[in-house]
Parts: structure tokens; sequence; C-alpha cells
């Protein structure tokens, strides 16, 4: 068996065997990060989390390597979205960049898929390629909806609380931020509207507005089913 | 090119060009509008941000003449959706209105879809239109019962904790903030039931309303994708 | 034309002159139950109140006996919701009982749906009808494994941080109370987990269960949209 | 009647009465282990909730004999969902074990759909897992993308919040809580970003995770209908 077919395949034993190797490691990397910003580590503990992601960034960087020189065509993999992930898992370590992006090995995670029955994963994930491409517009459409609802909101509620609260709504850019947690409906309860008219228009913005940040979940998930369908009278 | 061609056109270049110049125009003036809620600004700031924004009212002053001028029917722009946006983005300046509508400038943004493709956005919008005037009878009573829901799960609520939180349940009235709150899941944590009647009651509405509040976004997307099936069942 | 015709008619003009007499009596009963309970009234107020309410009742009972008088089977009118409704509606006045039900009458606002088109929205109601007693075992079996969520996630939260905070999770049944808003996502934040253990439970219950919750509304709007779908076809 | 069918038959007078007793036991034992966890209960409460809890374990020990006896096939009972429940019922109670697990008595609650119309039910649940089975890898790719969306915002929020609030974003692991208030919607409030850069990416990731979290109850609504059509198509 060839290196080409260990790196590339993942129906052979060999290249099962590879991905899975991987994958630990991609998993073991991500813990080591997590758990390197807990507070009061031992000494001794840094030094090992540090010796285990000298040895992971060196084991990437060869498996980086190996699926550059086994590509069928280098510069596909190198600018896809498996082969950025892969550069950005291991460039921060050999740059000693300031910002950290070694969590973006998380996405890394994806390969898992691999290791499961590809085939039928990859269609699930054709299937979602489909239907938010067939329900691009509308999604558009209650984005920029979403974004101008926001918007309005932050200058109504502005003009209804900024002398009450002149510090929580000190601008619009910052009632902004109440818009955001109120209409998610997450309403952490750190800004709060207190005059009687904030609390009317913020009854009618909830009324209105609920259904605009809640029906593209429901588009996405019909025109999955509709995808589905297709497929299925396509099939038989 | 006629002038009538540049302002009523977006299919030709010159039309595109005149769109972009005023969407630019809008977006700048939403940020001017924006930042100048911002406190602490210098004198500097303020008075550059008056000369932006009276400069913008001239250009859209002399936008909406000429789109006036070069309407195919004169009174069907002025009140159609977009001629009224128009005119309510320019008049506070010349009135000098106490309640300041400038912020309705970001409305104007949904003329970014003139610039995009437009055919399949104004498809996507009248999908829209066919969805929700199909499901209006159900809108419609499920509106009505969210009211009625709000309204008796506000005189309920008044009844238990009216004695415990005099001060918050101090009437029906104060009591549909929390019921508000609640049904649409925010929970700011401002107005919190305490006694166990109250607890209970809670618990009932939320069991029984929580899907009253979440359907009609269901029905809306249901609608949508049934105009859908139903276009390309005409189409082919 | 007969008593009988203006009271229990709504196609004729004098059946929806009626109606629409009822139905404003109806609003402003409300509006009174409402402004009532405002703290601080002046006595001129509360009087004038208790007057519109003695007025209002006296006509809802006149209205009463009325229904009684010329509806075809007298029993059935007794017996069904709306005449049960317009009963609750006046009796606490009569029998000036210690808990107040007059908010009741803001059921009555359903008779509304007589004034508008009936038609059409009778057949709304009915579509509800039918879709829910068509998926009324899906929704059976998801409001029994809501309420068994509910219970072993209070079982569960009371042993992770009984401990920790014996006043708030001083029982299972208090701990219900933190399951609810949690599981509905209201979150007020009254009663938060502290533990890790707590936390760790949290992240379990709530990865699976927003399902739980959230399901059942799909699935009544997904058996709407069928019920629609199959008038349709036997229409046309 | 023999006690086979009594134990194991449930359209018989004789097996419907054996399930309502059984029943009624369960119930009763879920609000014993339900009050028992009240603070401040009297000896005599105490006394008479242990008496009550024997004689249920000895009641369910028999029940279970009996069904291990009558089965027709005893290792299938006893490897079923059922028995296992059944099992776990009583074990603790003769093993004495720390942690409690009377409360999964709450999961043989789901016998109760033995004494309503079996056949309807069990139809209603086996569509349930003809959804699930169908949308399985819909719901993974969600499921593992929920995880890593879920780990990015948590490494996300902790680069943004640690220093100004290095107490609650202290690693992380303590980030996640965070996370899972926010992107579930829950937000108690206990844990709030205070950054401009930190709200920036709330902004970021509530925008685009609310719908990752909310898709797949979409998803398993869709396929439950297509389910449904798909039997009625069978049918008829």
């Amino acid at each position: 068996m060839s290196i080409r077919g260990i790196v590339q395949e993942s129906d052979t034993k060999a290249g099962r065997a590879f991905d899975s190797v991987i994958l630990v490691l991609i998993i073991s990397s991500i813990i080591t990060v997590t758990f390197e910003t807990l507070p009061d580590l031992s000494p001794a503990a840094k030094r090992a989390f540090y010796i285990f992601e000298t040895v992971t960034v060196v084991l990437f960087t060869i498996e980086y390597v190996l699926r550059i020189a086994t590509a069928p065509k280098v510069r596909g993999y190198i600018f896809s979205f498996h082969g950025i992930i892969d550069l950005v898992a291991i460039l921060p370590f050999y740059l000693s960049l300031g910002f950290d992006l070694r969590a973006a090995r998380a996405l890394r995670l994806f390969r898992i898929f691999r290791i499961l029955k590809i085939a039928r994963y990859n269609r699930a994930m054709s299937r979602f390629g489909k239907a938010i491409s067939e329900a691009k517009e509308e999604v558009m459409i209650f984005f920029f909806a979403t974004l101008i609802l926001l918007y309005l909101s932050a200058v109504g509620i502005y003009y209804f609380e900024h002398e009450a609260q002149p510090k929580i709504f000190s601008s619009i850019i910052h009632s902004l931020w109440w818009v955001l947690v109120t209409l998610t409906t997450v309403g952490y309860g750190d800004v709060v509207p207190l005059t009687l008219g904030g609390k009317l228009f913020t009854f009618v913005i909830l009324i209105c507005g609920l259904g605009v940040v809640a029906i593209p979940a429901g588009i996405v998930a019909s025109a999955l089913s509709k995808v589905v369908k297709n497929e299925e009278r396509e099939e038989g």
C-alpha cells in the first residue's frame, strides 16, 4: 500500500487507521488547548502541556506535508476548506502569533465523518447545501430584515429609555446590545426598559419581531425536506 | 441616456451607478445618525456630523424631486411604500420636528435589492406576500389568541402575586410586562413570581402558552413552502 | 325582525348591530376591570368604575336572558362554551364572591369572530380542530414526555445542587421551578446551578430537552398544513 | 384467566385492572419520593413515607418476578427498555446505594399508554422511531455542528472576556457555561459579556448560531410529517 493510499483513501483498512490516529490526535490536542487555560495549573502540568503541544504540532506538520505531497491537485488541497484549516491549526505555533488560532482545530473534527460511513454523510451534507442554495433568497431577505429590525428597534428604545437610563442606553450603538439580547429571547436582565413607553415599545417589537427571527430556521427545514423528497422521486 | 432612465431603471449601467450612489449615501447617513448619539463627542465631530447631515438631506431632496419628476404615475410614487419612506427620511430636517424620524432611512435599505439580481428577489418577496395572505386567517386567530392569553395571564398573575409583591404587580397593566417577558421566553428576571400559587400558574401558562406563541412562525414557513411548490407545479 | 333574529343571527343588519354593541360593552368592561386595579385611584374614578360596572352587568344579564329565551335548544346553549362564559362573566357580581372572575369576560372576546366574516374564520378554526385531532397522539406523547423530562430533571438537579444551595433547591418540588424556567428557556436567573455537576447536568438536559419542548409546535404546524392541502384536494 | 394473561395482556378486563393498579402504585410511589425531599418533615410523616416505600418495593418486586415468570422470552424482557427500568426502580432499595435511582420510576409512567388505546399510541411511537431514523444523518450533523459551535464560541468569548472578568471567564471550560446559557437563549444573566469585543462576538454567534440550535426540531417535525404521509399512501 502506497503512502498516497494511506493518506488520501478512507475506504481501505490502512486509510481508516490513519484517519483514526489523526482524529485521536485532534481530540487530545483540543483537550490540551482547553485545559491549558485553567487557572492555577502546576508548573509540571504546564510543562507537560507544552511538550504535548510540540509533539502534536510536529505530527500535524508531517500530516500536512504528506497531504500536499499525495494530493491529486496540490493547489486544490491547499486552498480547500480542509487545507486552510489544516494550515491554520499549525501556523500559530511557528509564528508565535499574538492571537491564538489553535482552537480552529475543532473545525478539523469534521473529519470524523470520513471514519463514519462517508457516502451517506456526504449525501446529508450535500442536501443541506442544496436546501440552503434553494432557500437562499428567502434567507437573505430575512437576514436583511433582521438587521433592519434590530437597528430600528435600537433607535426606538434609545429615544424611549435614554433619558431614564442615560448610562445604559447612552447611544444607539449601546442600545443595540439590549435589542440583540431581547429579540433573540436570551434576556440576561442586565439591561431592562424602565419607562412605560419603553415597555410598550418592547411589547410591539417582541410580538412583531419574534416571527422575523424564528422563520428562517423553519424555511431551511422546509427546503431540506423538499430536497429529500426530490431526491427520492428521482431515485424511484 | 435620459434622466428618467438613470433614476427609474436599474438594469442599465447608469441606473445601477445611480442606485449605488444613493445606497452609499443611505448607509453613511445611517452611520452618521447612529454615531451622533454617542456621548462625549468633540465639538469638531458634532460640526462635521451637522455638515454631512445637511449635504445628505439636500442630495436626498434632489433625488426625491427627480423621482417625482420622472415617475410614470406621480401619485402612485408619492403614496407608495418607497415614496412615503423617501419623504419621511428628509422631512424632519426641514420641519425641525421634535421627534426624530431620520432612522426611517434604514427602511430605504430595502433598495439594496434593486442592485442585486432584482427579478429573483422580487419573486422571493412576492412568495412571502402570497404565503402570508394564504395563512392570513390562521395567523389572525393566533394573534388574537395570543392577546387574550396575555391578558388572562396578566389577570391571573395579578391575583396570585399582588399581595406578595404589591410594588411590582401593582395592577393588571403592570403585570402584563411580566407576562410578555415570560411567554416570549425573554425572562429578564426583573419581575419573578414568588408565591407557590404564582409559580404553579406560571407552570400552566408556559406549558400551554408556548405553543400559541411558537406556532405562527411554523404556519408561515409551511405556507411559504406550499407557495414555492405550487409555483414549481405551474412552471412545469 | 323578531328578537330571536336579532340575538341569534349574525348575517342580518340588526344581528350585526346587536353583536357590535355587545362587543363594545365587552371591551369597555375589560378595560374597566383592568384599570380598576391601578393603585392610587381617586374616589371619583372608583365611583365611576363602580357605576359602569353595575350598568354593564345589568346589560350582560339582559343579554344572557335573551340568549336563553331565544336559543333553539336552551340546554345546549347553557352548557356550551359560550353559555358558560356568559354566565361566569356576570355571576361574581351577584354573588360578590371573594375571587374575582370578571376577567373571564376576555374569553367573550372570541365573539369578535362573529362580526368578522364568520364563515371563513370558522373554517380556519375547524382546520385547527382537525389538525390537533389528527396530531393528537403525537402531541399527547410529547406532552407526557415533557412532564416526565421535567420531573426527572428536577430530581437530577436536586441531587446536584441541594447541598450547595439548600435554601433554593430545598426539595424536588422547589427544583421543578428551576427546571420549568430553564427548559422553556425563560431563564429569569433567580435560580441558577452553581456546582460543576449541576452545570454539566444542565448542559445535558438542555441539549437533549430543547427538542422535546420545541417539537410539538412543529407537529401542529405540519398537521395544519396537511389539513389545508387535503381540503384543497377535495374542493378541486 | 391465567396469571400470564393478567400480567402480559392489556386487552382483557383483568389485564387492564392489573395495569391500572400498577400505574396507581407508580404514581403514588413517585409522589412519595418527591415529597420525602421536602425539608422540615415531621417524624411521623417520615415514618409513613418509609413504610409506604417498603410496601411499594415489595409489590414492585412481586410484579417484576411475575413478569419474568410469564414473559414469552425471559431474556427478551430482562434486557428490554421496560425490563431494565423495572429493575432499576427496585434495586436501590435492596442495595442501599448511595445514589438514589428511585426517580427512574417516572420512566415507568410510559406504561400509561398500555391502558389507553394501545394500538394507536404504538403507531404514533413507531412513527417517531421512523422519523428519527430517517433524519438520523441530518440530526447527527447538526448535533456535531452544535458541539463544535459551542466549543469555538467558548474559545472566542474566553479571549474577549478573560481579562475583563478573570473570575467568571477563568478558562475555556468555565466559558462553556456562558455559551450554553446564551445559545439556548436561556440567558440567566449570571454571566454576561462586558467588553465591546465580547458583545460584538455575542452578536455574531447569536445571529449565526440560533439557526444551528433551532433547525433539528424542524427536521424531526418535517420527517415525522413525511412518515405520516407515506403511511397513508400505503394504506390507501
